[in-house]
């Protein structure tokens, strides 16, 4: 998306198996900064430390990462050890399995010679299918928008939480893909944004939006509920790390509440939703295990202030937002009911 | 209550129409503080920068304010508009206004001179009231807090948003009353306390019970909705800055989107709202002004760091809960329904 005019991508190979560059995420918001990587260790130490992040995102640069583990060994041993050093940077981000998974079927059966360059191009193949998907999710959710009943005059009101923009994919993002299809087609719209303590991802939706020029305005997690009651929001959107066969949504902290405030105001809530994050395998969201992280996450922000917090603290990332406050999943194949009957429309036997 | 093994009030007299002493809660839970104010400007300020927070305590604090601004003019002109400077200082709180009516109504038919040291026995009066009623609202909540189902093995899990412990009051609190009595008489209890941004005074919270010995964990904001759905939590527990003559509760922003995860998990919400918190002439809480503070709250943190956000933020202060979420209000009356009928039966004629 558009960054001070110009158009970038989070992630973008240099010459072919020579290296990718990649805005740094652990700078922003406070400056944009780009990091350049040109050997499989640099990609890997990258997604360990959050240089880059966002499962679609950490995704596209295993698979590239993977093709340049090839060219310097693109044995059958080389191959096995670049796909074990990419996947355990982070064990439980389901996506990158899967990308690792997908180079490895293409170039397994290849002459090592030519392993590499078909892992190359199966990686820019990826990021480019990534970009479709996200555009796509943009467009099944700007008709969707396009039809939210407005509650006051002026822009269309949405509000998200987290980070579910460009940043977390290759571009466009999923939440934030119809606001900004929305605001390119001269939707006039603006955007609530949680800050999403305790990491305030939100900082970063709010550089996305500051970035393209969509009007928004940054508030603590606590504001939505009273924003809602008093009319100020049309429509929430979020993203999801897991969408289980039933429809519940488990996505970052605090989703669920915004849920329940959008259902007692009687306001749409979607919730965007890649293929690749539906989990028909895990009958429900009360199932999902919730990954706990440090306390210390609470106690500091940004790493630079400490809170005087003496107290024991607790850090559960995700919530579950069950299927029944759920107005409409999108996904890129289109929309669907948040229920098993909806996912089985709209996915059919293909999975 | 206790700290360090000492006991403390939040707010102190000095000798008669000399001044108040009161704790620092900005320098809070970082260090503890006390500053002495000899003029009603000093308390307006102190009031107005949250110096001293908490609904019941700034009204005993304009009270004493009110006072001393009486020493220095007691004609009816300086009357007039000592009361308008206190009301001023935070338009939400209905017991400020109400603090500073029943000084006026005090002093007014007195002949000037005797004026300063009738609001002074005026305000200490109060203080004591408020200490004798927050003790009462610890009793009438701890028989509702026995009589919780528990969710789990171990201890009660009680959860609070925002402090409205002693620090809010001159002691004991009023959400917090209970839990202290609970403590105090062997009931086991662990308090779930939410950071409560932008402002964070869930860390005064946690510095109470820390204080006082009383085992809790400080959540981000979000994290309640999660333990709530997983059955972490047997009841909220919170306090009110005005609950309306419906039931409606007016409290710290954030407070609507726990009252609604605790119905959908089907837990009791209960409200401590001492009497001078209810206000029987605003019919309903979508009537309540709400305060809008400074989006600086929101972007720094204990005035020590600075979030890198270049966008509006918008900063509500409160939000409502409606009586349908409300379990039942204590007060030091006894406790009630949240509803006309509830608040009718329970408060007679009186008001």
């Amino acid at each position: 998306m558009r960054v001070d005019g110009r158009h970038l991508r989070t992630i973008r190979p240099l010459a072919v198996l020579e290296g990718i560059e990649v805005i740094d995420q652990t700078s922003l918001p406070a400056e944009l900064r780009m990091r350049r990587w040109r050997k499989l260790a640099d990609v890997a130490q990258g997604i360990e430390t959050m240089v880059v992040r966002g499962a679609p995102l950490i995704g596209v640069a295993a698979a590239y990462g993977f093709a340049l583990g090839l060219r310097d060994d693109a044995s059958d041993v080389g191959l096995a050890a670049h796909a074990e050093a990419l996947r355990r940077t982070r064990p439980t981000a389901v996506n990158l399995a899967w990308a690792l998974e997908r180079v490895r079927q293409t170039v397994a059966p290849l002459p090592a010679p030519e392993r590499a360059a078909a892992a190359w191009a199966k990686a820019s193949e990826m990021a480019e299918a990534d970009v479709a998907a996200c555009r796509r999710i943009g467009e099944f959710g700007l008709e969707l928008l396009r039809a939210v009943p407005r509650r006051s005059k002026g822009p269309l009101q949405v509000l998200t939480h987290c980070n579910a923009g460009w940043l977390a994919t290759v571009d466009y993002g999923t939440a934030l893909a119809p606001v900004f299809l929305a605001h390119d087609a001269g939707v006039p719209v603006h955007v609530w944004v949680d800050e999403t303590r305790p990491r305030n991802q939100g900082l970063l939706t709010a550089w996305e939006l500051r970035s393209h020029g969509v009007p928004h305005t940054v508030i603590a997690d606590n504001a939505g509920g009273l924003l809602m009651q008093r009319g100020q929001v049309d429509v929430c959107l979020v993203g999801t790390d897991r969408t289980t066969a039933n429809g519940d949504v488990c996505n970052k902290v605090g989703t669920y509440l915004k849920a329940l405030a959008a259902k007692d105001a009687e306001l749409p809530f979607y919730v965007a939703a890649p293929t690749s994050s539906i989990d028909l395998a895990m009958a429900s969201g009360d199932l999902v295990p919730i990954e706990e992280r440090s306390g210390d996450e609470v106690r500091e922000l940004f790493g630079t202030a400490r809170l005087p917090v003496e107290s024991p603290v607790k850090n559960p990332a995700f919530d579950v937002t069950p299927a029944r406050l759920v107005t409409r999943l999108i996904t890129e194949q289109g929309t669907c009911a948040a229920s098993r009957e909806g996912l089985a429309a709209l996915l059919g036997g293909a999975r």
